[in-house]
């Protein structure tokens, strides 16, 4: 006998052992223990992305005292990295890390919970999930799949990406081949540009050899370690097309409906954990990143004219409409975000709105 | 012998009983029981507040099943509210829900924990917390107490208060009675005002019979469940004094660290869950509070000059510094904190601000 079996069939008989003793029975059931494997959309050891992955689980171990351990698997290691909400649908692991957008051709109404182009930002998107109705809508949208969805991170808003050429009004994404995904890609090629798919490892290089003429990917904490400062003299902000995308995890649900309550309590409250831990790794990183572009890099930072912005926005709400009528639920979640979108809105230009323009003087950049 | 006692010796005679049995040493302490007490500094089933504090009562419980069970006692309930920081520190209860700003007299460097004028929002004194160093430092200055705090909750972007006449310039604070706590009391004093406390209870006759000139509280929704609107006229923002109040769980050190690890991971990720729902409740339902004050009951929202917020913010820029000169410890806060702002200052010049110009057009208030 293997000592792993050894110790697993003694510990059975411990349980069955002291079943009718004094000890509650739910006090032995608790110490019930789950083996999980999460598959990621990450590469390995990808700042706050993979590494909040890895975070969660570990905070998960902790809080269980080891009831649940969950086995990690970066994108590619166990199924692709978007293979990964079949492999949570199907049971082949129990969980996963990822982004709704990345589900787009299957679940198109889940595209609401990560980001659309001038959407919500981190604190409203929250807003929407806790306390808007937003989480149960998801839920609902995910149900099919098998699949319980919950935030896990938020990347904050992002950058407006790297441009081979200064971008002075709509007319300039005419020809523009932009390697930029999802729904933000969408309305840059209604502008006129040309969308490039291109995995990771190929963005740097293109953009170098001038094969694509911008690119955009998160914020200057990841800009900066891809090194595109090297390869395109004009970084813009903000990121219309991401203001606050939300990551997710997923569980699937026969797998998540076998945990005692508690523990499920526990995934829930370290996912939320897992969130704002997120936002704030991404916002101290993409200040001091910010920091060394400038000062160290000499990056020239461009603020996208008023009247780009306005036109993209327009185009933004036109793709937004048609993705919302390709289906009754698109439709649903699109009402929905809109409803809470305008029940926040004036709060937000009476408080966050404000409180940035009263701090603008000591932080603008300079000659912006 | 009383049916507590008894269940209280029998509960001890089991532990003991089956410590010697084939479960594990660590399986029979995890089911160690923790009958806690919390004590608040707010009225019974104030929102968001009081209903927070019981809500992590709740969590807690859930996600330990049962181990954890925390009786949560209102403001003089069981201590008076400004009781709250004594009775951890001592040991009387276990734990306690408040702000930092509360105990300025005991721990003048514990201000910077929860809201300093002109300081950081929301997701920037959270930053600050995760991922900036500056929940270490809020655990140091509380340390001596025995008392270790975890963020809990933060109300966003406060108003400016009820004015019952305009406020043009900053000479129109000269004479000014006002209801406004902490630092931002002492800017309004520094500005000629005189500052007037007040219980909450009483607040409202002091200002509609004119005792008071204006009074500020939190924001949409707590100001319109206290009726000020029928009190004075003008209703102003931003909340300059309180630009994203972070609220507290502290524990007393000894009960927090007789706890084994999982159940203190626990508490710190329900703490940190807390906290994030909070500031979700307080941004949907201040929205929603907005609207009904706007559209209901006519209030005239009143946007602070922008030469009256830059003589106020040179005026607490002064009361922060003589404050951080006062003993070594807040100077050390002090420092790290300007620090902090300073890391994400700029990122936050190029990421949330151009998201609220970008949207602006469609939330702003009308005639603003």
């Amino acid at each position: 006998m293997e000592r792993r079996d050894f110790l697993k069939k003694t510990g059975v008989a411990t349980a069955a052992a002291v079943a009718g003793s004094a000890l509650s029975a739910p006090a032995v059931l608790a110490e019930k223990k789950y083996r999980w494997k999460m598959v990621t959309t990450w590469p390995p050891n990808l700042p706050v992305l993979q590494t909040g992955a890895v975070r969660f689980s570990k905070r998960v171990e902790q809080a269980t005292n080891g009831r649940i351990k969950i086995q990690v698997f970066a994108g590619g290691e166990l199924v692709p990295p978007l293979g990964v909400f079949d492999a949570v649908s199907d049971g082949t692991v129990e969980c996963g890390s990822g982004a709704s957008y990345y589900w787009a051709g299957k679940v198109p109404a889940g595209q609401w919970f990560s980001s659309v182009p001038f959407g919500l930002n981190p604190q409203g998107i929250n807003a929407w999930f806790y306390s808007g109705g937003g989480l149960k809508l998801w839920e609902e949208v995910y149900a099919p799949f098998n699949i319980i969805p919950r935030p896990q991170g938020n990347t904050g808003v992002q950058m407006g990406g790297w441009y081979r050429k200064e971008m002075n009004t709509i007319e300039d994404f005419k020809g523009l081949k932009m390697r930029i995904p999802g729904l933000g890609g969408k309305v840059v090629a209604r502008a006129g540009g040309t969308v490039v798919l291109l995995p990771g490892g190929e963005i740097f290089t293109s953009l170098e050899r001038g094969v694509i003429d911008a690119t955009e990917w998160v914020g200057p904490m990841h800009d900066l370690r891809m090194g595109f400062y090297k390869a395109a003299p004009y970084y813009y902000y903000p990121g219309w097309h991401e203001t606050g995308t939300c990551l997710e995890v997923i569980f699937n649900k026969k797998a998540y409906e076998s945990l005692p309550k508690d523990l499920q309590t526990i995934l829930d409250a370290v996912a939320t954990e897992t969130n704002l831990w997120s936002l704030s790794e991404f916002e101290a990183g993409n200040g001091a990143a910010l920091q060394e572009l400038i000062i160290r890099h000499k990056v020239n930072l461009v603020r996208f004219p008023e009247p780009l912005l306005n036109d993209m926005r327009k185009l933004a709400k036109e793709v937004l409409e048609e993705e919302a009528a390709k289906d009754p639920l698109s439709g649903k979640v699109h009402a929905a975000f809109k409803k809470f979108r305008e029940q926040i809105g004036v709060w937000g230009s009476v408080s966050e709105k404000p409180y940035y323009d009263a701090i603008a003087d000591t932080y603008a950049l300079k000659g912006s």
